[in-house]
């Protein structure tokens, strides 16, 4: 028998369909060990205030351990009928304690009693997604003594535009990912305040304890206001919205390195263990687990948006609406896990193509701007010195040369101010080591900021 | 040994976790049948045009009958390591006929066999989510009876505006729905050119007929580029669009619905089959199907957006990135369906509450319309009506009373041309009476259009 | 003074940032045509059914005409507390009519008038991008002739995959563009009935005649139910998926390109006039123009999210939310046409850099399925076959050469089948020759592709 | 002549349609003001460092503002070709002061002066809109005198559940937009980092302050890593997607109201001022600015949407793409202000129909969980309470009476445990004063949670 909590005044059988279409069991058992830590703060806090006996309190944290027991090793039975895991637990409670199970539910709503899991749940997912992303990081910085002393192209416009430091690559994705970060620890921080014991949507009469069991569950601080508690998914949406631009910064590396593997770019090499090959064609070497990184952050920015659509028009309070968002966030925290569980790996292990680099890095004219400042330097106004350097860069393509190989009078031909020091600016490692402003992609700005790196991230 | 189809060149092994990362067989078993109709397809051309033999084509025709017949039994081994179900397949294939089954693949690529099975499987999906809608628009159709002669408001802004036959209700979904079978069929027909034979991209040097193939599958004809064909995910972008307007009207529905269902519009009562309890207010009786109806709809609109990400940006041909589209769409299909079994059920079995309906018809002023289109045709300018009718209305509000409970003289004070006949289309039921224009709500143009419709539906 | 069509019953002023807020005269401007030839249809109809005099009618019908030539002009003075751009054109008919101009809205509602209008803009400009779609697609089969005999790399997973003709690329993109035009084909025969008539939701019981005006405003018929009409917007929904698809089609050509303009891929060369500078780095040649289309379909793909959301849970008939509707579909209308009446010129003043594309054409073995087809033929088993080139494949990496290098040794240590013929499927051109199937990349195929499109594209 | 900046290496004229298409100026002009500051700071930076002479820097800063006075006023003519605001103004520099303003751009880029402008302008109208919703705040906060004592139904599932003071509602909107301002608080604190001098995406050889511009513009530090600065548009991201929950909270809020301004609901009234009438029918007052507000969700959700699509895939450092993702942050942020600008006025200025509130107060069984928690404090355990609790509004259902009219011999039947103080909890009054949990709706909870507020908010 598996009567509905709710069935006091039902005549009519529920539609079997209908239990199929409004069940979350398929969905929301991982919440199973959540919902015991929920449950167990909320019998404790119970019986220290008088509302239950503290054997009653006692045998309610005993069973749900054993419960949670049998649910983690597989030997609990699911069914359709009892919709979610947290009826599911309650119900066991019920069947194994009698009356002392009935009286869990004191004080508490569904309501409060899912978003209190969700949030614990979620403060989880955001701990672990933090700690790959620190480790992400860290397999960033960890290139930087493999790559030291290798240029490479930085591009605009997907246009050969300056050279850098290839160091200088890797930091910038550290910079996006601790921004990243930073955005979850404030979500972390502003999630973190109870649920529990706002009840439906009115609080309760009865003498319940919220700061205890706000405490026991290492929430800062009980959440304010019972209505806006009830239906407040503002931590999905914040959470979620957070991933998707950890996707977005996958996606654009993803997409940078999916290049590089290219036989026309050459620069990168994924060793076999993150390629795939081809059913048809013998010769592929295919990046797709690259792909499918950049392909899954569809997936998380679609997961944002149906967040907001479903929260939409809303009114306060629980909406059965809600029940969907667990589909969207937890595929979310699925697929970011997933994700980040494979970049460090692929960061690390791929290898610069650092010959077939070299042969091509004084291709595209990279030394052009340390030209122009060059110019800047010998008091020529800027955008002069912008338009004769164009003028430079012209007549190299129609000889095919590069812009170190243009005579002394040639330059001085278009631009007086020339002197011959000219020469220790051009070429793109010149270009590079002249580099000095702060966090430009110079050899001593990038050092500096790979030290810092190393400090901040623990690494050294 | 499960070794990789495309494993000739690869001296590294695979890292586990990327085999769970790119498996896509957890999603895509739903395929099995589809891939063997598909594969049997182009057995049997590849015999018929000398690539196999006669008795090398019926082998694998059979042994793939079998290895379904397995799967759907559910016998079936899947292993991640085999990636998806395609490879599964033909696996087993090739561990029971040896060479015989290394000839399959003679021919055709992953790409377009994956191309092929997804065209073959939403063709079936749209097919079933059609006939649901037909079935819910009978549903709607079949109150007709059973509501005839009962009125309700009709709303804008959320205000009660013009009165209308509730049958006008039913059959303006019905026209809704109509629309996204529209939409449904016009995707079908477009989809229905078959990929089966583009190969990777380019196509094969081998004679295989295309032809064949299509017809076998029921294709109108091959599709015309393999270029195009190898990463053309349109059907999918234009399948799921479809799906996300119907979400979109069932929202609506299902909005509407739950308003009527509250104790202030006390309209509507739906069976307790299709309504959940509270688990603290003994009281309730929610209409939780409809509820998760109107939030479902942000995941089909979700899987929409999410699709359209997915192929932002992506070069020609095919890109990994794109087995990521079987997620967003499956989704949307069950959701869709799961949705569309349901609403026919909950259209038929709700019942209204005429009695508290008719009690507060009154209210309103529903029949403000129809006094104005009165003076308009004592010749008043409409303008002039619409504000004598609004001076009229503030008249009634501060007293208290309607629009029938004016005295002529209170009438004429405020326009001489108003007569005696006046009364005769004052109040709800009369307002509604004398609606004549084609597609109103008037009695006559609603019993027109309902047995237009059962007509259509064949439900006469 | 410019009071409100609706102020009868109203006493307090509006908040003039209400006005504000409220207004859509800012973008509604554009729809002035179409509503004057609008409030024509139905001002004639008014005459011919005897609610206005013929006088009447004409007098209106020539006013408008007038109105319609000063906003054309800008005389026309547009004024916030006026709304919209219905509102003012019949303002100032009653400004110049009097009473007859207060007769103008006899019969149909803000509500109705406005969805004929949007119809018949959005049919308007559906046929303005159905025509900018046509000439892309003959811009693409203009470069038939150009670039015959010219071949290319085919990319999957941005890795060399097999060769095909040029024009195999530019026909790829003639049948995605065709399938763009057939959803737009789809979608304006489904939008083109009247919702004229259909009046605030209800109807009306005045003896307008339906069928005129839908006939004198080009629609096939007038739509069936007053209540769907009121707030049916899922033409717009349509039409912007559609538009959603079109750009998700331009955005993946533009990255194609994007990434053929650069220096590592250099096999696309921009004319100047499609390109533009740094303002720091001399040298740079930005394909702008492909940027900006490839990040302007995120703008449509949100425009079509946005449309969605924006109806979402909204009951039947009119709510104010619609009013947003015109942003989102202006914006995607104005941003399809800005991107498709550049994007021809860019497809026909491209060139190939024939000379670098041929000079890298025998990098990435795009022979490699050619020649494992050899090997079918040769009557290898497919899967064997696709082993042992795998393996060839690997021994020429090892030593830096290519397939057509290996001596017939080296092939029949590897696979005694194989015999002196396989040096005429090898190399590029013969990879691309021996394509035979239907829609293949080979020559004959594609030479039928391309006199298929000139004659359906009217360029013969 | 406006010769284009980059212009010094370009043969072929801009086709004219590309200037128009490229061009941002048309929506960029409102970046003025903050690109001036900008340029000031850079310019007296450069002075500082001996780049420019000290009156060179001081006739830029001079010019400049002059220029802004000019731009401010109006009098500053915008061209096209100019192709955006910092073109405009640094054309008219050089136009003005010659060789002297052809230096300004010495050590940076149109890259990190775009996202210079672009971060000061965010947090200017991150400001504006934090103040507000401060207003909002301090508005709803505001009606807690007024309102106070009157109690309002509280829905679950737009069902009837429990009742509360109306405070509690006003309250829960507090809590809802305070997390609101924490997301901005936390997006200024993270943006607030300067991006000026990272140049196009190496940094520059001369030796520019980054420190002295990052101070003088309010910035925190200067932004560590150029390559990633190039291209960052996070804060972007982030501040909407904060918009995009500020609007669904909105829509949330709206839409309750729109309920509640129904006939049915019939609890509350919005002055004249902000709702508006029908073209047709004469009674009607629509809420629309709420409609409005609910129906501007969605495009701030869309715009928050578009811009990750836009960024999805794109590889670091800057690309044109990124133009686009002013229309879409500059949409949300005129939205948001709109809506938010006539919040306050509309909270502070509806009435709550404490009469016909009250006239209906008891109907929904608002009092059936205090009963129910009533009948735990007398050890009834609360699963056995529940049902009884059920059984007893089945009860009172079928004779429509409520649960106050029932006798103590019905409750006994019910359940002996009941005595004659049941009488206490029931009836709506007695339910809300009852409540005492911490955060609940009942008197005193409320009356703690409203002091603090209007401490927080500085009302007191």
């Amino acid at each position: 028998m598996a009567a509905k909590a709710w069935g006091g005044r039902f005549d009519g059988a529920t539609d079997p369909r209908v239990e199929a279409f409004t069940e979350s069991i398929s969905f929301d058992q991982r919440l199973a060990a959540v919902d015991v830590r929920g449950s167990q703060a909320h019998a404790r806090m119970l019986a220290d205030v008088g509302l239950l006996s503290t054997d009653e309190g006692e045998a309610i944290v005993s069973e749900l351990e054993t419960i949670l027991a049998e649910i983690t090793s597989g030997e609990f039975a699911f069914r359709t009928e009892l919709e979610d895991v947290h009826m599911h637990i309650e119900a066991a409670l019920i069947e194994r304690l009698g009356d002392v199970g009935r009286k869990l539910h004191t004080g508490r709503s569904r309501n409060d009693q899912v978003a209190t899991d969700l949030k614990l749940y979620v403060r989880d997912s955001l701990d672990t997604i933090d700690a790959l992303l620190l480790d992400l990081q860290r397999a960033f910085v960890s290139r930087g003594e493999t790559d030291a002393g290798t240029l490479l192209p930085g591009y605009t416009h997907m246009q050969r535009a300056q050279p850098v430091q290839a160091t200088q690559y890797w930091l910038a994705y550290c910079e996006k990912f601790n921004r990243d970060r930073g955005r979850l620890a404030d979500c972390r921080r502003r999630l973190n305040v109870s649920p529990l014991g706002a009840a439906a949507l009115a609080g309760t009469s009865l003498p319940i304890d919220r700061e205890q069991t706000s405490a026991a569950l290492g929430f800062d601080t009980p959440a304010a206001n019972s209505l806006d508690i009830s239906g407040d998914r503002d931590f999905l949406v914040e959470f979620t919205s957070a991933l998707a631009l950890v996707a977005v910064h996958l996606s654009g590396w993803a997409e940078e390195w999916i290049l590089w593997c290219s036989t026309e770019f050459d620069m990168l090499r994924l060793p076999d263990a993150y390629t795939t090959g081809s059913s048809i064609m013998p010769q592929k070497r295919n990046p797709d687990v690259l792909e499918l990184i950049r392909g899954k952050s569809a997936r998380v920015i679609a997961a944002a948006n149906g967040l907001l659509v479903l929260l939409k028009g809303l009114p306060l309070a629980y909406n059965r609406d809600l029940q969907e968002d667990k589909i969207a966030v937890f595929d979310a925290i699925d697929t970011s896990i997933a994700c980040l569980e494979l970049a460090p790996a692929i960061v690390t292990s791929a290898t610069l193509n650092t010959e077939s680099i070299a042969a091509r890095i004084e291709e595209g004219f990279l030394d052009a701007t340390a030209l122009m400042e060059y110019l800047v330097g010998q008091a020529v106004p800027m955008r002069t010195a912008h338009e004769t350097v164009g003028q430079l860069v012209t007549l190299c393509e129609s000889t095919r040369i590069r812009l170190a190989d243009l005579t002394l009078d040639q330059f001085q031909e278009a631009c007086p101010e020339i002197g011959s020091a000219v020469y220790d600016v051009l070429g793109t490692a010149n270009a590079v080591n002249i580099l000095q402003s702060q966090g430009s992609g110079g050899p001593e700005s990038v050092a500096a900021a790979l030290a810092g790196w190393r400090k901040t991230l623990g690494l050294d």
